[in-house]
Protein backbone atom coordinates (compact mmCIF):
# COMPACT_ATOMS: atom_id res chain seq x y z
CA UNK A 1 0.00 0.00 0.00
CA UNK A 2 1.50 3.34 -1.02
CA UNK A 3 1.52 6.50 1.05
CA UNK A 4 -1.71 7.99 -0.76
CA UNK A 5 -4.04 5.00 -0.41
CA UNK A 6 -2.53 4.72 3.96
CA UNK A 7 -3.83 9.15 3.79
CA UNK A 8 -6.93 7.70 2.31
CA UNK A 9 -7.87 5.00 4.68
CA UNK A 10 -6.35 6.45 7.89
CA UNK A 11 -9.05 9.70 7.09
CA UNK A 12 -11.45 10.84 9.92
CA UNK A 13 -13.64 13.71 10.25
CA UNK A 14 -11.51 16.54 12.85
CA UNK A 15 -13.45 18.76 14.51
CA UNK A 16 -11.23 19.93 17.49
CA UNK A 17 -7.86 22.23 16.02
CA UNK A 18 -4.82 24.06 16.99
CA UNK A 19 -5.34 27.69 16.93
CA UNK A 20 -2.96 27.49 14.06
CA UNK A 21 -3.84 29.33 11.10
CA UNK A 22 -2.75 27.86 7.91
CA UNK A 23 0.33 29.36 6.20
CA UNK A 24 -0.33 31.41 2.64
CA UNK A 25 1.43 28.91 0.49
CA UNK A 26 -0.51 26.06 2.22
CA UNK A 27 -3.62 27.42 1.29
CA UNK A 28 -3.00 28.00 -2.15
CA UNK A 29 -1.22 24.46 -2.29
CA UNK A 30 -4.96 22.88 -1.40
CA UNK A 31 -6.10 25.49 -3.70
CA UNK A 32 -3.99 24.48 -6.63
CA UNK A 33 -5.07 20.49 -5.47
CA UNK A 34 -8.92 21.34 -5.76
CA UNK A 35 -7.94 22.82 -8.81
CA UNK A 36 -6.26 19.94 -10.50
CA UNK A 37 -9.63 17.58 -10.02
CA UNK A 38 -11.16 16.48 -13.21
CA UNK A 39 -14.41 18.74 -13.95
CA UNK A 40 -17.51 18.32 -16.44
CA UNK A 41 -16.71 19.59 -20.10
CA UNK A 42 -14.34 21.99 -18.72
CA UNK A 43 -16.80 23.94 -17.00
CA UNK A 44 -15.20 24.27 -13.74
CA UNK A 45 -18.26 25.37 -12.15
CA UNK A 46 -17.35 26.16 -8.92
CA UNK A 47 -16.21 28.60 -6.43
CA UNK A 48 -13.83 28.55 -3.01
CA UNK A 49 -14.33 31.32 -0.94
CA UNK A 50 -11.71 31.85 2.04
CA UNK A 51 -13.40 32.93 5.30
CA UNK A 52 -10.89 35.28 7.74
CA UNK A 53 -13.09 37.87 8.83
CA UNK A 54 -13.96 37.01 12.70
CA UNK A 55 -17.79 38.25 12.13
CA UNK A 56 -18.40 36.41 9.24
CA UNK A 57 -16.80 33.31 10.49
CA UNK A 58 -19.03 33.87 13.80
CA UNK A 59 -22.26 33.85 11.77
CA UNK A 60 -21.46 31.40 10.04
CA UNK A 61 -20.79 29.21 13.11
CA UNK A 62 -24.62 30.64 13.84
CA UNK A 63 -25.98 29.28 11.04
CA UNK A 64 -23.93 25.94 11.44
CA UNK A 65 -23.83 25.23 15.49
CA UNK A 66 -20.33 24.08 15.00
CA UNK A 67 -17.68 25.34 17.07
CA UNK A 68 -14.89 24.37 14.13
CA UNK A 69 -16.92 27.06 11.85
CA UNK A 70 -14.91 29.57 13.98
CA UNK A 71 -11.98 27.56 15.44
CA UNK A 72 -9.94 26.09 12.70
CA UNK A 73 -6.69 26.71 10.79
CA UNK A 74 -9.02 27.79 7.67
CA UNK A 75 -12.19 27.78 6.58
CA UNK A 76 -13.47 27.17 2.80
CA UNK A 77 -16.52 27.25 1.68
CA UNK A 78 -17.51 25.62 -1.80
CA UNK A 79 -20.03 27.00 -4.02
CA UNK A 80 -21.83 25.87 -7.45
CA UNK A 81 -20.96 28.70 -9.67
CA UNK A 82 -21.89 29.31 -13.58
CA UNK A 83 -21.55 33.25 -13.51
CA UNK A 84 -18.11 32.95 -14.74
CA UNK A 85 -19.75 31.13 -17.72
CA UNK A 86 -21.92 34.24 -19.13
CA UNK A 87 -19.09 36.87 -18.49
CA UNK A 88 -18.49 38.23 -22.10
CA UNK A 89 -20.81 35.84 -23.46
CA UNK A 90 -22.52 36.97 -27.07
CA UNK A 91 -25.46 39.19 -25.90
CA UNK A 92 -28.05 37.60 -28.55
CA UNK A 93 -27.38 33.53 -26.43
CA UNK A 94 -26.86 35.31 -23.07
CA UNK A 95 -31.16 34.52 -22.62
CA UNK A 96 -30.63 30.92 -23.94
CA UNK A 97 -27.76 30.16 -21.86
CA UNK A 98 -29.90 31.66 -18.96
CA UNK A 99 -32.24 29.68 -19.18
CA UNK A 100 -30.37 26.41 -20.28
CA UNK A 101 -28.46 26.86 -17.05
CA UNK A 102 -31.54 26.10 -14.83
CA UNK A 103 -31.73 22.74 -15.82
CA UNK A 104 -31.27 19.98 -12.46
CA UNK A 105 -28.58 18.88 -14.61
CA UNK A 106 -26.30 21.69 -14.13
CA UNK A 107 -27.09 22.04 -10.48
CA UNK A 108 -25.88 18.37 -10.23
CA UNK A 109 -22.82 19.04 -12.53
CA UNK A 110 -21.65 21.85 -10.32
CA UNK A 111 -22.22 20.25 -7.17
CA UNK A 112 -20.24 17.17 -8.30
CA UNK A 113 -17.18 19.67 -9.51
CA UNK A 114 -17.48 21.34 -6.39
CA UNK A 115 -16.51 17.79 -4.49
CA UNK A 116 -14.17 16.52 -6.55
CA UNK A 117 -12.45 19.28 -5.84
CA UNK A 118 -12.93 19.65 -2.62
CA UNK A 119 -12.30 15.73 -2.11
CA UNK A 120 -8.47 16.64 -3.52
CA UNK A 121 -8.38 19.98 -1.15
CA UNK A 122 -9.16 17.13 1.85
CA UNK A 123 -6.90 14.54 0.70
CA UNK A 124 -4.13 17.00 0.33
CA UNK A 125 -4.13 18.39 3.53
CA UNK A 126 -4.16 14.94 5.70
CA UNK A 127 -0.99 14.15 3.19
CA UNK A 128 0.35 17.15 4.93
CA UNK A 129 -0.50 16.00 8.77
CA UNK A 130 -3.46 18.55 8.52
CA UNK A 131 -7.14 17.62 9.45
CA UNK A 132 -10.42 18.65 8.13
CA UNK A 133 -14.23 18.17 8.19
CA UNK A 134 -16.83 19.43 5.33
CA UNK A 135 -19.98 21.58 7.07
CA UNK A 136 -23.00 20.91 4.96
CA UNK A 137 -24.21 22.43 8.26
CA UNK A 138 -23.76 25.86 6.61
CA UNK A 139 -26.83 24.55 4.45
CA UNK A 140 -28.86 24.57 8.06
CA UNK A 141 -29.69 28.72 6.34
CA UNK A 142 -28.80 28.43 3.00
CA UNK A 143 -29.95 31.94 2.42
CA UNK A 144 -28.07 33.56 5.26
CA UNK A 145 -24.78 31.75 4.49
CA UNK A 146 -24.96 33.30 0.69
CA UNK A 147 -25.73 36.57 1.95
CA UNK A 148 -22.52 36.64 3.89
CA UNK A 149 -20.62 35.56 1.51
CA UNK A 150 -22.45 37.77 -0.90
CA UNK A 151 -22.87 35.32 -3.57
CA UNK A 152 -24.43 36.97 -7.17
CA UNK A 153 -26.97 35.30 -9.20
CA UNK A 154 -25.76 31.43 -10.36
CA UNK A 155 -23.51 31.02 -7.49
CA UNK A 156 -24.75 29.17 -4.40
CA UNK A 157 -22.76 27.78 -1.37
CA UNK A 158 -22.76 24.35 -1.15
CA UNK A 159 -20.77 23.51 1.78
CA UNK A 160 -18.03 24.32 3.99
CA UNK A 161 -14.22 22.58 4.60
CA UNK A 162 -12.65 23.36 8.10
CA UNK A 163 -9.16 22.98 7.81
CA UNK A 164 -6.15 22.74 10.50
CA UNK A 165 -4.06 21.34 12.87
CA UNK A 166 -5.45 18.35 14.40
CA UNK A 167 -6.38 18.95 18.19
CA UNK A 168 -8.09 15.31 18.26
CA UNK A 169 -7.49 11.68 17.06
CA UNK A 170 -11.34 9.91 17.24
CA UNK A 171 -11.21 6.74 15.78
CA UNK A 172 -12.01 6.10 12.43
CA UNK A 173 -15.71 5.68 11.90
CA UNK A 174 -17.21 2.19 10.36
CA UNK A 175 -18.14 2.18 7.03
CA UNK A 176 -21.07 -0.02 5.29
CA UNK A 177 -19.64 -3.65 4.37
CA UNK A 178 -18.53 -3.09 0.67
CA UNK A 179 -21.04 -5.58 -0.47
CA UNK A 180 -23.56 -3.21 0.81
CA UNK A 181 -22.23 -0.67 -1.48
CA UNK A 182 -20.64 -2.41 -4.65
CA UNK A 183 -22.97 -4.53 -6.88
CA UNK A 184 -21.19 -6.02 -10.30
CA UNK A 185 -23.50 -5.29 -13.51
CA UNK A 186 -26.48 -4.75 -11.86
CA UNK A 187 -28.34 -2.97 -8.39
CA UNK A 188 -28.28 -6.22 -6.05
CA UNK A 189 -30.94 -5.34 -2.72
CA UNK A 190 -28.86 -6.00 0.89
CA UNK A 191 -31.51 -6.01 3.60
CA UNK A 192 -29.71 -8.87 5.15
CA UNK A 193 -26.06 -7.22 4.69
CA UNK A 194 -27.64 -3.44 6.66
CA UNK A 195 -29.23 -5.97 9.28
CA UNK A 196 -25.84 -7.43 10.05
CA UNK A 197 -24.38 -4.23 9.94
CA UNK A 198 -26.75 -2.19 12.40
CA UNK A 199 -25.48 -5.05 14.87
CA UNK A 200 -22.11 -4.08 14.27
CA UNK A 201 -22.50 -0.40 14.84
CA UNK A 202 -24.79 -1.23 18.40
CA UNK A 203 -21.64 -2.71 19.19
CA UNK A 204 -19.36 -0.12 18.11
CA UNK A 205 -21.50 2.38 19.73
CA UNK A 206 -21.61 0.96 22.76
CA UNK A 207 -17.92 -0.03 22.77
CA UNK A 208 -16.37 3.24 21.72
CA UNK A 209 -13.72 5.27 23.99
CA UNK A 210 -16.25 8.19 24.19
CA UNK A 211 -20.13 8.91 23.83
CA UNK A 212 -21.28 5.81 24.36
CA UNK A 213 -24.74 4.91 23.37
CA UNK A 214 -27.31 2.12 22.13
CA UNK A 215 -28.04 2.45 18.27
CA UNK A 216 -27.83 1.44 15.17
CA UNK A 217 -27.43 3.01 11.16
CA UNK A 218 -31.39 2.51 10.32
CA UNK A 219 -32.34 4.38 13.09
CA UNK A 220 -29.91 7.03 13.33
CA UNK A 221 -31.54 7.46 9.33
CA UNK A 222 -35.04 7.30 10.38
CA UNK A 223 -34.65 10.34 13.09
CA UNK A 224 -32.59 12.19 10.21
CA UNK A 225 -35.76 11.89 7.57
CA UNK A 226 -38.61 11.41 9.47
CA UNK A 227 -38.69 14.64 9.87
CA UNK A 228 -38.14 17.20 7.06
CA UNK A 229 -35.18 19.24 6.83
CA UNK A 230 -33.85 22.32 4.85
CA UNK A 231 -37.23 22.52 3.12
CA UNK A 232 -35.82 25.70 1.96
CA UNK A 233 -32.77 25.26 -0.23
CA UNK A 234 -35.08 23.86 -3.17
CA UNK A 235 -36.91 27.49 -3.41
CA UNK A 236 -33.24 29.50 -2.76
CA UNK A 237 -31.32 26.92 -5.47
CA UNK A 238 -34.20 28.53 -7.91
CA UNK A 239 -34.04 31.98 -6.61
CA UNK A 240 -30.34 31.62 -7.51
CA UNK A 241 -30.81 30.12 -11.39
CA UNK A 242 -30.58 26.80 -10.93
CA UNK A 243 -32.96 23.74 -10.54
CA UNK A 244 -36.32 25.64 -11.66
CA UNK A 245 -36.67 23.22 -14.34
CA UNK B 1 6.02 18.66 -2.05
CA UNK B 2 4.56 15.16 -0.96
CA UNK B 3 4.39 12.29 -3.04
CA UNK B 4 -0.19 12.92 -2.49
CA UNK B 5 0.03 16.17 -3.87
CA UNK B 6 2.30 15.34 -6.60
CA UNK B 7 -0.51 12.44 -7.70
CA UNK B 8 -2.99 15.10 -7.33
CA UNK B 9 -1.56 17.98 -9.05
CA UNK B 10 -0.21 14.88 -12.14
CA UNK B 11 -3.65 14.30 -12.88
CA UNK B 12 -5.16 14.60 -16.42
CA UNK B 13 -7.65 12.82 -18.03
CA UNK B 14 -6.96 9.34 -19.05
CA UNK B 15 -9.25 8.09 -22.25
CA UNK B 16 -7.19 5.38 -23.97
CA UNK B 17 -5.87 2.38 -22.42
CA UNK B 18 -4.22 -0.45 -22.21
CA UNK B 19 -6.41 -3.87 -22.49
CA UNK B 20 -5.18 -4.91 -18.77
CA UNK B 21 -8.24 -5.59 -16.29
CA UNK B 22 -7.92 -4.50 -13.16
CA UNK B 23 -6.97 -7.08 -10.55
CA UNK B 24 -9.61 -8.17 -8.03
CA UNK B 25 -7.42 -6.97 -5.25
CA UNK B 26 -6.73 -3.09 -6.79
CA UNK B 27 -10.67 -2.83 -7.43
CA UNK B 28 -11.17 -3.96 -3.99
CA UNK B 29 -8.25 -1.49 -2.72
CA UNK B 30 -10.04 1.00 -4.85
CA UNK B 31 -13.61 0.99 -3.33
CA UNK B 32 -12.58 1.19 0.07
CA UNK B 33 -10.62 4.32 -0.46
CA UNK B 34 -13.93 5.69 -1.71
CA UNK B 35 -16.03 4.59 1.26
CA UNK B 36 -13.52 6.41 3.66
CA UNK B 37 -14.23 9.54 1.87
CA UNK B 38 -16.67 11.65 4.69
CA UNK B 39 -20.18 11.47 4.31
CA UNK B 40 -23.21 13.51 5.06
CA UNK B 41 -24.44 12.78 8.34
CA UNK B 42 -23.48 9.04 8.01
CA UNK B 43 -25.67 8.60 5.15
CA UNK B 44 -23.02 7.11 2.89
CA UNK B 45 -25.92 8.02 0.03
CA UNK B 46 -24.14 6.41 -2.97
CA UNK B 47 -23.57 3.05 -4.26
CA UNK B 48 -21.10 1.91 -7.23
CA UNK B 49 -21.70 -0.58 -10.14
CA UNK B 50 -18.74 -2.29 -11.53
CA UNK B 51 -19.77 -3.50 -15.32
CA UNK B 52 -18.03 -6.17 -16.67
CA UNK B 53 -20.89 -7.89 -18.79
CA UNK B 54 -19.86 -6.77 -21.98
CA UNK B 55 -23.46 -6.26 -23.51
CA UNK B 56 -23.89 -4.00 -20.49
CA UNK B 57 -20.68 -2.06 -21.57
CA UNK B 58 -21.63 -1.59 -25.48
CA UNK B 59 -25.12 -0.18 -24.57
CA UNK B 60 -22.93 2.38 -22.01
CA UNK B 61 -21.08 2.99 -24.53
CA UNK B 62 -23.41 3.71 -27.14
CA UNK B 63 -24.98 6.26 -24.52
CA UNK B 64 -21.98 7.87 -23.92
CA UNK B 65 -20.27 7.89 -27.53
CA UNK B 66 -16.73 7.66 -25.92
CA UNK B 67 -14.73 4.33 -26.68
CA UNK B 68 -13.04 4.27 -23.34
CA UNK B 69 -16.50 3.23 -21.96
CA UNK B 70 -15.83 -0.57 -23.30
CA UNK B 71 -12.04 -0.20 -23.43
CA UNK B 72 -10.91 -0.15 -19.85
CA UNK B 73 -9.39 -1.70 -17.03
CA UNK B 74 -12.32 -1.49 -14.92
CA UNK B 75 -16.01 0.74 -15.23
CA UNK B 76 -17.37 1.77 -12.24
CA UNK B 77 -20.72 3.52 -12.04
CA UNK B 78 -21.41 6.20 -9.29
CA UNK B 79 -25.26 6.06 -8.26
CA UNK B 80 -27.09 8.05 -5.65
CA UNK B 81 -28.35 5.84 -3.27
CA UNK B 82 -31.27 6.15 -0.47
CA UNK B 83 -32.57 3.08 -1.13
CA UNK B 84 -31.16 0.95 1.85
CA UNK B 85 -31.81 3.72 4.32
CA UNK B 86 -35.65 2.85 4.06
CA UNK B 87 -34.40 -1.24 4.57
CA UNK B 88 -36.09 -2.03 7.98
CA UNK B 89 -37.35 1.39 8.97
CA UNK B 90 -40.47 1.40 10.85
CA UNK B 91 -43.80 1.38 9.02
CA UNK B 92 -45.35 4.37 10.53
CA UNK B 93 -42.41 6.76 9.55
CA UNK B 94 -42.15 5.33 6.41
CA UNK B 95 -44.10 7.53 4.63
CA UNK B 96 -42.53 10.37 5.74
CA UNK B 97 -39.31 9.42 4.92
CA UNK B 98 -40.06 8.69 1.40
CA UNK B 99 -41.67 12.40 1.35
CA UNK B 100 -38.88 13.70 3.15
CA UNK B 101 -36.34 12.11 0.78
CA UNK B 102 -38.16 13.82 -2.46
CA UNK B 103 -36.24 17.61 -0.91
CA UNK B 104 -33.96 19.21 -3.49
CA UNK B 105 -31.36 19.13 -0.46
CA UNK B 106 -30.68 15.60 -0.25
CA UNK B 107 -30.18 15.19 -4.13
CA UNK B 108 -27.57 17.55 -3.97
CA UNK B 109 -25.94 15.56 -0.44
CA UNK B 110 -26.51 11.88 -2.46
CA UNK B 111 -24.39 13.66 -5.76
CA UNK B 112 -21.59 15.19 -2.87
CA UNK B 113 -21.34 11.99 -1.30
CA UNK B 114 -20.43 10.03 -4.55
CA UNK B 115 -18.33 12.78 -6.17
CA UNK B 116 -16.43 12.44 -2.81
CA UNK B 117 -16.17 8.85 -2.41
CA UNK B 118 -15.54 9.23 -6.28
CA UNK B 119 -12.74 11.35 -5.91
CA UNK B 120 -10.78 8.75 -3.35
CA UNK B 121 -11.27 6.08 -5.63
CA UNK B 122 -9.51 7.95 -9.02
CA UNK B 123 -6.63 9.57 -6.38
CA UNK B 124 -5.94 6.35 -4.86
CA UNK B 125 -6.06 4.68 -9.02
CA UNK B 126 -3.49 7.75 -10.01
CA UNK B 127 -1.47 6.95 -7.14
CA UNK B 128 -1.41 3.20 -7.95
CA UNK B 129 -0.17 4.29 -11.75
CA UNK B 130 -3.49 4.02 -12.83
CA UNK B 131 -5.77 6.48 -15.10
CA UNK B 132 -8.94 6.81 -15.25
CA UNK B 133 -11.62 9.04 -16.73
CA UNK B 134 -14.75 10.41 -15.53
CA UNK B 135 -18.30 9.94 -17.67
CA UNK B 136 -21.21 12.42 -17.31
CA UNK B 137 -21.58 11.22 -20.83
CA UNK B 138 -23.75 8.82 -18.96
CA UNK B 139 -26.72 10.96 -18.34
CA UNK B 140 -26.60 11.33 -22.37
CA UNK B 141 -30.03 8.92 -21.82
CA UNK B 142 -30.15 8.97 -17.76
CA UNK B 143 -32.65 6.54 -18.45
CA UNK B 144 -31.35 4.01 -20.28
CA UNK B 145 -28.49 3.99 -18.19
CA UNK B 146 -30.76 2.94 -15.02
CA UNK B 147 -32.38 0.15 -16.62
CA UNK B 148 -29.13 -1.09 -17.65
CA UNK B 149 -28.26 -1.08 -14.17
CA UNK B 150 -31.76 -2.10 -12.96
CA UNK B 151 -31.27 0.55 -10.20
CA UNK B 152 -34.45 0.33 -7.90
CA UNK B 153 -36.36 3.44 -6.39
CA UNK B 154 -34.70 6.59 -4.32
CA UNK B 155 -31.38 5.00 -6.91
CA UNK B 156 -30.22 6.87 -10.05
CA UNK B 157 -27.00 6.81 -12.24
CA UNK B 158 -24.80 9.84 -11.62
CA UNK B 159 -21.89 9.54 -13.91
CA UNK B 160 -19.11 6.74 -14.58
CA UNK B 161 -15.54 6.18 -13.78
CA UNK B 162 -13.35 4.19 -16.74
CA UNK B 163 -10.29 3.17 -15.01
CA UNK B 164 -7.82 1.71 -16.31
CA UNK B 165 -3.45 1.26 -17.25
CA UNK B 166 -3.02 4.19 -19.33
CA UNK B 167 -2.08 3.69 -22.74
CA UNK B 168 -2.05 7.84 -23.54
CA UNK B 169 0.02 10.81 -21.51
CA UNK B 170 -2.22 13.75 -22.55
CA UNK B 171 -1.06 17.39 -21.80
CA UNK B 172 -1.90 19.10 -18.65
CA UNK B 173 -5.25 20.82 -19.40
CA UNK B 174 -4.77 24.25 -17.97
CA UNK B 175 -6.90 25.59 -14.72
CA UNK B 176 -8.88 28.75 -14.08
CA UNK B 177 -5.91 30.96 -12.83
CA UNK B 178 -6.36 30.39 -8.80
CA UNK B 179 -7.67 34.11 -8.78
CA UNK B 180 -10.73 33.19 -10.64
CA UNK B 181 -11.80 30.76 -8.36
CA UNK B 182 -10.61 31.52 -4.77
CA UNK B 183 -11.91 34.41 -3.14
CA UNK B 184 -11.30 35.80 0.54
CA UNK B 185 -14.57 36.54 2.42
CA UNK B 186 -16.84 37.27 -0.31
CA UNK B 187 -17.54 36.90 -3.75
CA UNK B 188 -15.87 39.11 -6.11
CA UNK B 189 -16.17 39.51 -9.72
CA UNK B 190 -13.93 38.57 -12.20
CA UNK B 191 -14.41 39.44 -15.95
CA UNK B 192 -10.58 40.49 -16.42
CA UNK B 193 -8.96 37.28 -15.35
CA UNK B 194 -11.34 35.53 -17.69
CA UNK B 195 -10.97 37.60 -20.74
CA UNK B 196 -7.17 36.86 -19.83
CA UNK B 197 -7.67 33.39 -19.36
CA UNK B 198 -9.43 33.13 -22.64
CA UNK B 199 -6.54 35.15 -24.40
CA UNK B 200 -3.88 32.13 -22.66
CA UNK B 201 -6.42 29.16 -23.61
CA UNK B 202 -6.44 30.48 -27.00
CA UNK B 203 -2.72 30.26 -27.16
CA UNK B 204 -2.85 26.53 -25.80
CA UNK B 205 -4.79 25.33 -28.28
CA UNK B 206 -3.44 26.82 -31.18
CA UNK B 207 -0.04 25.52 -30.08
CA UNK B 208 -0.81 21.84 -28.18
CA UNK B 209 0.78 18.75 -30.02
CA UNK B 210 -2.67 17.52 -31.03
CA UNK B 211 -6.21 18.43 -31.63
CA UNK B 212 -5.20 22.27 -32.99
CA UNK B 213 -7.48 24.98 -33.07
CA UNK B 214 -8.57 28.43 -32.32
CA UNK B 215 -11.14 28.26 -29.62
CA UNK B 216 -11.71 30.13 -26.09
CA UNK B 217 -13.19 29.05 -22.60
CA UNK B 218 -16.02 31.41 -22.63
CA UNK B 219 -16.54 30.39 -26.68
CA UNK B 220 -16.40 26.67 -25.79
CA UNK B 221 -19.38 27.21 -22.44
CA UNK B 222 -21.55 29.62 -25.05
CA UNK B 223 -21.69 26.31 -27.31
CA UNK B 224 -22.01 24.13 -24.60
CA UNK B 225 -25.23 25.95 -22.99
CA UNK B 226 -26.95 28.05 -25.71
CA UNK B 227 -28.61 24.49 -26.52
CA UNK B 228 -30.83 23.24 -24.12
CA UNK B 229 -29.32 20.00 -22.90
CA UNK B 230 -30.60 16.47 -20.95
CA UNK B 231 -33.49 18.23 -20.26
CA UNK B 232 -34.59 14.88 -19.45
CA UNK B 233 -32.77 14.61 -16.14
CA UNK B 234 -35.13 16.68 -14.33
CA UNK B 235 -37.86 14.08 -14.90
CA UNK B 236 -36.02 11.48 -14.71
CA UNK B 237 -34.77 12.04 -11.11
CA UNK B 238 -38.33 12.95 -9.98
CA UNK B 239 -39.61 9.46 -11.05
CA UNK B 240 -37.30 8.13 -8.86
CA UNK B 241 -38.34 10.05 -5.85
CA UNK B 242 -35.71 12.84 -6.30
CA UNK B 243 -35.98 16.27 -5.67
CA UNK B 244 -39.73 16.30 -6.32
CA UNK B 245 -40.22 19.36 -4.20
Amino acid sequence: MNSTIETILNHRSIRSFEDTPLEDKTIRTLIESAQQASTSSYMMAYSIIGVTDENKKQALQEISGHPHVTNNGHLFIMCADYRRITYGMDEEVRDDVEKNLENTEHLMTAAIDAALAAQNMAIAAESMGLGMCYLGSLRNDITKTDEILNLPGHVAPLFGIAVGVPAEQPEKKPRLPMEAVYFENEYKEHKDIIEEFNQNISDYYASRSSNQRRDTWTLQMQRRFKKPVRMDVTDFLKSKGFNKR
